[in-house]
């Protein structure tokens, strides 16, 4: 087997995680078998599986890129950006992470591991977000940083959850409108005209 | 085959529902087999398929049974008593709507039925429910009733979700509370002591 530089390895391993992404979208988890998967990436498994050992690595390496892409979104342009993402993910993706949600559920060291696929670091960026609007007064500073991010959580889930099932979810300014009044500091009365 | 008072119909087919229900929770929708499903009913399937024509007809009957206890408590109680509901919900039976939710994405016709899965006459009061707030000035006026009933859906569909994928959704009374926030009508400055 030719010696690969870095480059090209770097370029291998993405060309292996991009196919896998669309199989799984276009098949699901359980039906993105060993052929489909040689077919969709484009490489013999012996190839593929040297970059990923299983199917299920293979699935938890997407998802780390999911969501160290929408952690950093979150806090570098806040919680409309990262709506905005949600809402351009393909349906097809989305229901993979419902069908592989089963795994979890019945596996807790695979719970484990999914709790620990963002690295800190993100968590802690997307955190300091929420605390800098606390501390600029645009958040509301009665409840706790982490409250936010879980009721965050909870919306994001949600339209996720409906994406993925084939419904429309609520229109992403009729969303955001909602979570800011959940979310934000109250400078005034917005039955009024504050 | 014995003739069966309407008394006995009704307990023979809450019986079906109620072991097809415990089956489906323990095994999933697609591990819930027949063989399993006669055993968890304790009837033999040509019983159990007398009364539910197959086993999609089983599990959308479970579905519009718990649809409608919903709606009624939302009606009758508020979006409090839904979530409380909704938290109850064993996590091993949500995942089988998540499972079921495959097939709802990849069957158009199937999807329409599980959207008139609600009777009109719930989804009508559930909206009354709705706009009884709005003119009492309890519920925000400046969105319709509709935009607040399915941001009130994304909700519960996050919690839904993540219950239904083994983790701990955050607790009632921080989703209450912000929930509050993003659908009352604001009559003081949360900030400061209103």
């Amino acid at each position: 087997m030719p010696k690969l530089s870095d480059q090209e390895k770097e370029a291998r391993r993405a060309r292996v995680l991009e196919g896998a992404r669309r199989c799984f979208a276009r098949y699901g988890y359980e039906g993105a078998t060993v052929v489909r998967l040689e077919r969709e990436i484009g490489l013999s498994r012996g190839a593929i599986f040297n970059w990923f050992p299983s199917k299920q690595e293979l699935f938890l390496a997407l998802a780390a890129e999911d969501n160290t892409r929408l952690q950093a979104l979150f806090a570098e342009e806040g919680f409309d950006a990262l709506l905005e993402a949600v809402t351009e993910h393909e349906p097809d993706w989305l229901a993979v992470y419902l069908e592989f949600g089963r795994r979890l559920k019945a596996d807790p060291g695979l719970r484990e591991r999914w709790i620990a696929i963002s690295p800190p670091e993100a968590r802690e960026r997307s955190r300091a977000w929420i605390e800098r609007g606390q501390a600029s007064g645009d958040l509301r500073g009665d409840v706790s940083s982490e409250e936010i991010g879980q009721f965050l959580g909870v919306v994001i889930d949600g339209i996720v959850a409906q994406r993925a099932l084939g419904f429309d979810p609520p229109a992403s300014d009729v969303v955001l409108r909602f979570v800011r009044d959940a979310t934000q500091a109250r400078g005034g009365n917005r039955d009024g005209g504050g």
